[in-house]
């Protein structure tokens, strides 16, 4: 997953794991980040899922940042399965982002009905 | 390419067809997009090639908004060889993004050694 985070000194953009629980996506990184510091600043994310060509598109609010010693450890197991483990990693912590709105297209030609969630909640009928 | 641009209210992040011109990445979007506004706020763009795990990325300061009408032709031309053609779409602006530093890397083993350019000098020797 690509996670772009921005504030008041330009973005910043990394390549991250992530899992998925309950409705929020979970991922981590250094504490000391400038990721981490973006999200304290205006607590958004946006995601990128699938290449540059056909792209599911998240954006998000900060759940929580959460410690280490805080995660659960059904998540911590999950997100180890698929990353380096941060419960190893000093300095790291879990960040969890939820999603508000989700746009999947692939070229131009899908640009009108893209967005299938839009504050939330996921439409039954697409929007633009 | 993935073009991640932030300002005061957070990020933002798109795919997009890219051509280098001399020692500047070109793109284009719409001019009253919110990347356009965000390269206005703080002139920064971090941008990325390849996948999560086999990465490119690259750090760059704006180096102008070009409207259609001033951008050279053999560039037009060249982007309209990747890309829907700005010329073509009311409302676009050229983006030229100046290098200065890019990182390379394929996973957690490359990250020393992984910058390759740094102020802008390619290094003979690259550094972490």
């Amino acid at each position: 997953m690509w996670l772009s985070t921005g504030g008041r000194t330009g973005p910043h953009l990394i390549p991250v794991a992530f899992i998925v629980d309950d409705d929020v996506v979970v991922t981590a990184t250094g504490e000391n980040s400038k990721t981490v510091r973006n999200l304290q600043e205006t607590r958004r994310a946006r995601l990128a899922l699938g290449t540059t060509s056909d792209v599911v598109m998240i954006d998000t609010v900060l759940d929580g940042l959460v410690p280490v010693s805080k995660i659960a450890s059904d998540a911590a197991d999950r997100f180890a399965a698929v990353s380096h483990d941060p419960r190893q990693m000093p300095g790291y912590v879990y960040i969890r982002l939820f999603p508000r709105r989700v746009q999947v297209w692939n070229g131009f030609h899908e640009f009108p009905g893209r967005t299938a969630m839009l504050e939330g909640e996921w439409l039954s009928n697409p929007v633009d």
